[in-house]
């Protein structure tokens, strides 16, 4: 059975592993302070135009969201996510068990605006309640839908002029610079969010993510608060050798594109059959609302994620692309698609 | 210059990055439910002639330490560990970061035995104070000592006798199990701690700790801490094939002879020349006593930690080997100790 | 102005300093080993008829809600509550800062029902997401509702099916088992919750409240968590002459029954001007939709807080009572009510 | 059996009993924003010619400390006390509860220089360890020592050469500041520590503890902390009348001063008979070193503590005197040591 279930179902991009080989019995220092963990990071500064911000490499995408979170709030303060959120429903309790408050915002769409957490600061008036003060977005959302530059502004000055945080989780960062509509650049976030992490875990990489930190004010001791929450790995230079391999061209772009190719055809070839769409998602994630009878067809062939019921009769599935899917297989899964139709 | 700072400043074993590189393309499940981590699980209890544990991988020592002991402790008891104890004081007090305290034990050799143990329970009598109720051991010791049989059997009893939990940070299990005068085997320590782990970074690994869960009364949930502490690799596979080429064979006791034997000649030529040594460690740490000219002499060709000052002419460095440290630069080193001492 | 903001608006009732200062030079033991407290507890488990029960004795409700559900609750679990539930809104975040996150249930009444919680049980079904494992209810709630016995008697039996624990904040209970249309008795509740508590601070005491802990498995080493989380009183006799004097005799039921009728004249009044209530509370604290317009002409001579705007031209005020609300004033209020309505 | 335990055996001085007799009917707000509470904090600004600094009123010590504690510290920062100080022994780890080591340090009578604060920083240089953050005296400390000015101000001075904050447990500052030999005054502290407390409870008061925050940067949003550790009581007049009354004239003085003329009577007299202490103690504890006989026959008249066993034939015990202790009662315990002596 092939897989549409996620983008980490196979291991790395073979440069990658090459890299990893090449350098194997080269010695290095440990817990990140090594020759390739530092050149990554200077890499990673020049490609965004910005020697001033501090990159850390972590290991998954909860690890970063929880030691970011906890290291940037003080404990009475909150942070604010969509309902969709990763960190509200898919990280078993991670940033309330470093002793945080996430407050839910019901949002279109999986995005937040201005005036979605505007409503928040007016109902936390005092100090009977938790403060809010971070607020935490997805890009590309956990339903495919990616922030443009605009929305991104907006928010990006509605949080400075409230003296909030805004902290960008970038697990599918890739994806959503890659997509279709998308007017956002690398280099553009540093100006317009606090922090942010560039995922490598779903985009090619064994594992890791660079998490960026813009505000100066939340720069100081933070490998303090890595190494506290075990995420200093001893041999760092697994993640610094990968990212190097990612950034040294444009291989992190070019497997994203190629993610997102993959999306479009299937998007393409189901929208075709008058199959409606659970969400708009131009990046490597897709939710076809289908006929139950089709999806138990499907299910034969192919792995993926049930999503929702939709009606009695119809739920919405999840198909999910990445740098590794071969458009063989995505063109095979058209092909049942019409068959069973 | 050459470095003996640590066990980990190469990368993987070649074998390992071949059984990477052969896997590369399979899909798998995420999160540790993949074919290799289970298949890895499976020959692990297999090993230890132990179906009945529970086994979880995850990628490094502090990590395992601190959802280990976090998710065993309620909130009111402690840890007790020697006053040498890596979660003592080079863990960025990661314990205290879940709620708990660690009880320091100053310990000869950097080991436990019971009547250390009983002095803190005697001087914890009630509610003012915490609760101990889990004693920390490391084997081999930070100061590169090893638990035998007996002692560990005297342990045991004692923490079974007075409801204690004994845990064994195994980040050095490896040399430490092949160390000479060792009488302990693998397949011994299910019965004799509530949970232990198996170092794998230590030991030829990119990266890789094995956790076995032996005590019933601490197995149900522990998914949710792993996540919750975010140590579950969405490519969990990466933790699974490394353990499966462990331990498919001999490799992983192989590495830590090798790594022993290089240690067994650096004491051996360092002692002939009438040099002390800080502690007995037989296992790939040791720490002789050097005359700071020589240790001056030294650094200028090699990496090494200076451990501690003894006198005012004198200083204990450490020499770590490992899986991949070279016989030739062993036998160099020893050249120069020679002709500079 | 006279206050209808809360119920802890005055000092103790008289009978109660009378109790501190009778007692005041006795010496007694501290940190609720003392005579008074060792007493107190005795006599309210003889009220419930249950001298297996464990008895606390606390300062107030957001300490005993946040050291009972962290003692209670493993890093992993979660507590239920309906969305107005205190612990949710009302106390900065007291429950995460122990690590635990709370799931938020829209519900009628403030009340929850088997099948609001069987709700979220289905949304939770694996290690990424918290195990929800405490339900937490008030009595009456923070809306004034009540929960009969056959509401309760349904949701503790789905909590012990469900391996959930129940929990009743009971910092109105008092008024609470003295509403009209109560069926429940105190000594009802050791058979139907796991722990609750029964508020003094609100009926008629300086601070207090007596935690109930029926649970077995709930009980060990409670007063650990109790020092740990600062609310050991060195002078907790304070707390013991205090609930001595309530339960004494019928103090605490007599204190209750009063707020509840000033809150019935209250209601009762208001109803007749065919004036609204925002939902059916029939416990000391009500909810009258009034016209802007009259509680702007209120407000020049009462306190009371402004719940909720309805409409343009109406908002919810709630008006509460307590053992020391004054008739007299109660029919002012009345009488002013009627004036410029 | 009259006893000398401690100095919270007793209610609270009569003249405080009084007062909230004759406030007890007055209506005033919740949580802390009483008129009481704003008058009491403003008498104590005064008082210290300080009206700059933040003072807020708790319950206890052990939840001042650690409210304190946990507000100033970000999550790898740590406290350093003297291994005698009450947070590292005596509160249930409720420091690291919430999140912090606490770095003991061998102390000569329980107090800290800033030689002992300098060889921590010294021995804590990286990101794998805690980071020492705050610096933790009691005054009077645990075994009845005291500062003076001169070494106050040296470890002031350390402490802001580094970037510490030095903070003072008050639990029995009235004591300290009434001491023979002590030449620091209340008005001083502010200019010397960044926070501390004036504590009521083991003077006098039913319970009470003033926090006062001297450092601007320690100030902001300090509520949030006290309600979301379950420490603003919903009475705060409580407190707020009962630290009126001890300084709206001198009784918060006298009161400490009679318990220290008591130990005086006691030291003095059970020094005459050549008997030895166990460290200087010019406050209101005292430690004798008295044969076991002796120890034994007291013990059938009076309550004590035994403090530590000194050799076979000698223990220390720990006499408290405190605003209750009578001097006729003090008479009596002398004339039984002499007649068992």
């Amino acid at each position: 059975m092939y897989s549409f279930k996620n983008d980490y179902s196979e291991g790395a991009h073979p440069r990658i592993l090459n890299a990893l080989l090449e350098s194997n019995l080269v010695q290095a220092d440990g817990y990140g302070e090594d020759q390739f963990s530092r050149k990554a990071v200077d890499l990673l500064k020049e490609k965004m135009g910005r020697p001033d911000v501090d990159i850390h490499l972590l290991s998954g995408g909860t690890q970063t969201n929880l030691i970011a979170i906890s290291a940037f709030l003080r404990p009475h303060e909150a942070a604010m996510a969509a309902s969709t959120g990763h960190i509200l429903g898919h990280e078993t309790g991670a940033i309330e068990a470093t002793g945080h408050k996430v407050l839910s915002i019901e949002a279109k769409n999986g995005k937040l605006t201005p005036s979605d957490v505007e409503k928040v600061l007016e109902g936390h008036p005092d100090e009977h309640m938790v403060k809010p003060k971070l607020v935490y977005i997805s890009n590309s959302t956990e339903i495919g839908s990616i922030y443009n530059r605009s929305e991104l502004i907006q928010l990006s000055d509605f949080c400075k002029k409230n003296q909030l945080f805004l902290y960008m989780d970038g697990a599918r960062l890739g994806s959503a610079l890659c997509s279709e509509g998308n007017d956002l650049q690398l280099s553009d976030l540093p100006g317009l969010v606090d922090a942010f992490y560039i995922g490598g875990t779903k985009n090619g990489a064994l594992l890791g993510e660079a998490l960026v930190i813009c505000n100066d004010s939340l720069k100081e001791d933070f490998r303090y608060h890595l190494k506290q929450k075990g995420a200093l790995l001893a041999k760092g230079r697994l993640l610094g050798i990968q990212f190097l391999e990612l950034f040294r061209d444009n291989l992190f772009f070019e497997l994203a594109t190629h993610a997102n190719k993959m999306a479009v055809i299937l998007r393409n070839e189901i929208s075709k059959g008058d199959i409606p769409f659970l969400t708009h998602s131009p990046s490597n994630q897709i939710f076809p609302i289908l006929p139950n009878a089709l999806i138990t067809e499907l299910e034969k062939k192919y792995l993926f994620h049930l999503w929702e019921k939709v009606d009695s009769d119809h739920s919405a599935i999840r198909l999910v692309t990445s740098w590794a899917t071969k458009e063989e297989e995505v063109l095979a899964f058209i092909v049942d698609f019409k068959k069973f139709k």
